[in-house]
This record gives structure tokens, sequence and C-alpha cells, in this order.
């Protein structure tokens, strides 16, 4: 089948509208219009069909979509009909925040182990995930499958870490450290998650926000 | 001063700007060549001279940028000259987390009380910041200057709590919870975290890249 390029920015809303399907289906919605749908998620109908229509449509003209058909559709796209092995480095707070999450497992990503440097940590699990030497992982790799590699360890160590990760044959990057790793592989899949950006553009927001509040609110001169 | 109004994008792409001039700046570099920092970002010249001009340049044509001037200069944009006080409704493991993040405060975001319905980790602290009981956050708001709520309680509650913090007047809301809270109130700036959905997002890109890669390889048949 010819498949044509889909933008990431498509690629982006997609977990979205699985996200809203999903909680139509635990209405116990049956079927939706795109006008429904799109007054729920706060989009117009016409991008939702443009969006849909990336992937061959979906929809019967007149009938809406079949919530749970398309929920199911939506998460094959996303690769949601088969289990990923997802290993985190750096067993910190965030690794075992990431560990404790069984929203991921209910998805399909299953944390398998953990590993650190840290002696005080090895040795120990989380929800029965083992926490592992960092010196272990070539030899895990080479046993288990993974699918998915989560670094949540500093910056500084980050990147070799990728690159040993890639040499090992891991081929998808769930990056938390504070540091781009665009540039590591180009058959290496990265997704950055820079919580510190996302915190910077609320507090912009924030305080442009305040900026026109405190504008509007100004009384009147004459200039 | 005449603001114009700049786009989302633009906002999305300032925090990677000052990480890499922070970088800079840590490395002594003083000037840089918006072509320089072009290839090092991974972008365009011209789209760093298009995104900067929003906020009226900072470079001298062919000097380049002072990293130092245009580092301050974008933190100013993004609010970081001043500090934020956070709150963490939800003191699980992500919000623990997040009060471990030494980076925040850094950054200026200091994290100064979790809130929890747990009565184990009530009356507990992490790293100094006490965890208190959700039924004080009224009073707790209304005693303290709150800048930013930070939500990791579960999906079920998010709303309501969002709706509480915005009536006792806490305007900016960073959620982690896994839905979308978009529309509590005009005067209140909300920034959603989903983690899952940055993870379906890798899950795609991982699929489409086997599949290609599959592709790639595949004999080629007289088809």
């Amino acid at each position: 089948m010819e498949e044509k390029e889909i933008s990431q920015a498509v690629i982006r809303r997609m977990p979205r509208y699985y996200r809203y399907l999903g909680d139509l289906l635990d209405e116990g919605v049956e079927r939706i219009s795109s006008n429904d749908l799109s007054s729920r998620m706060n989009v117009t109908a016409s991008q939702i069909r443009q969006d849909l229509n990336n992937f061959g449509g979906f929809g019967q003209q007149g009938y809406g979509y079949n919530v749970k058909f398309l929920y199911e559709e939506i998460g094959k796209i996303l690769g949601l009909n088969t289990t990923h092995n997802v290993i985190v480095i750096g067993a910190g707070h965030l690794g075992q925040a990431l560990a404790n999450y069984v929203k991921f497992e209910k998805l399909g990503f299953v944390i398998t182990a953990l590993f650190d440097v840290d002696e005080k940590l090895i040795g120990q699990s989380v929800r029965g995930i083992p926490i592992l030497a960092l010196a272990e992982l070539p030899g895990y790799v080479k046993s288990h499958r993974v699918d998915i590699a989560t670094l949540t360890m500093p910056k500084s160590e980050a990147a070799s870490i990728a690159n040993e990760l890639v040499d090992l044959g891991v081929h998808a990057i769930w990056n938390f450290a504070h540091v781009d790793l665009e540039l590591v592989d180009r058959d290496t899949v990265i997704e950055n998650v820079h919580l510190a950006d996302s915190l910077m553009q609320l507090s912009y927001n924030t305080v442009k926000h305040t900026k026109e509040k405190g504008a509007a609110e100004e009384p009147q001169s004459g200039r």
C-alpha cells in the first residue's frame, strides 16, 4: 500500500484523539459526528476530517464515526496493538515515577527494568521491576527484547548512553535529560520531553497574561 | 510599547534557544553568528532571525549575537528574571520527582509545598518541602503567594481541583493529569504535559521507521 508522508503535527494530534475516543468509550458512546467530536475537543470539524483522512478517513458521510472502531484504528496507527518493552536508564525519582505509572502498561508500554549506577538503588525494585547496575545494560539488551529506552539520567551522560544504546541496537529513545538528542543516529527515533521548557512556556504565557490584564485594568490616560 | 501577538509556535521554541545559549555561556562562548547557532541547533539561520525579530532582534548585522545578552533577554521574555512560587497537588511519585528536580529552582520556579489526601504522606517532606493535607489548600493559597499550581493527581479529580484553584485566584496551571484542562477559565493559563501522548508519538515513529526499514531491506520482487 502506498503511504504518504504524514506530518509530525498530525501525529502529535493523534494521541489526543485516542484519549478523547477512549473517554467516549468509557461513557458508552457508540457513534459521534465530527461536529460533536469537534466541539468536545475544541478543534474544527474540518481539522478532524483532514487529520483522519491522512489515514483513509474512517467516517461514513452522514453517519459520523463509530467510536470503538475509530479508537481501535487510531490505536493501531499509534502502534498500540502490540506490546513495547521499555527500559529506564536512571532510577532516581523521575525514573521511579515512570515505572510506577500503570497507565503506560495499559497502553502496551511495559517497563521491564531500570538501570542506575547508585549502589543504594541497585538490587531494589519498583512495583516488581528490578533496578539493575548500569554495567549490566549491554548484557541485558543482548538477552532481552528492548523496544524503547527511557533516559532520565543527568544531561552530562545522556549523549554517551544514547550512543551506547544505539550501538546495542535500541533505536527508540524517550529522552527526559535536559538536552536535545536529535542527532545521535539516522536510524534512531528520539522523543525529547523537556519539562523545564514546558514550565518556561507556562511562565511566558502567565507573564504575558498578567501584563495584558494589567493593561486592560489600567485607567485610560489621555495618551 | 506596542506588542504584537506572538504565535505559540515561536514561544515553544524560545526555551530551546535559552537552553542552547546557556550551554554556550557554560562553554565560555561570548559571541555567535546566526549561522553557527543555526548549525548547532539544527534550524535555519533565517528561522532564528525571524524568531528573534518577534522580540526586536538582538543581533547586530555582521557581528552576530552577544550570547550573554541574548540569554538574559530571552530569560526576561520567558519570565525567568523573577521567582515563581509553585505548589504541587498530588505528592505521589511524579509530584515528588518534580519537587526533587533542582533544575526548576535554578530557573526561578520554587516549589513551596506539596498537597495530598494520603495520610501516610501528609506531614512528610521532600527536600525540605512540606507535604500538606489537601484540605489545607484554601488556607495556604490565601496566606502565601502561589504563582503556579502543578497537578499530578488522578484525572478524575483534576478538573475539580483546577476549578477550585481558579476560584482561589491561582491562574497558571501545569497539568500532568491525563486530561486536557483547556476550558476551565478564560483568565487561566494552562500547560498540559501528556507523558502518555509523547510515548505514543514515539511509538508511532518507531513502528513507521521499522516498516520503512523493513520495506527498504526487502528483496526487490518483480511487482
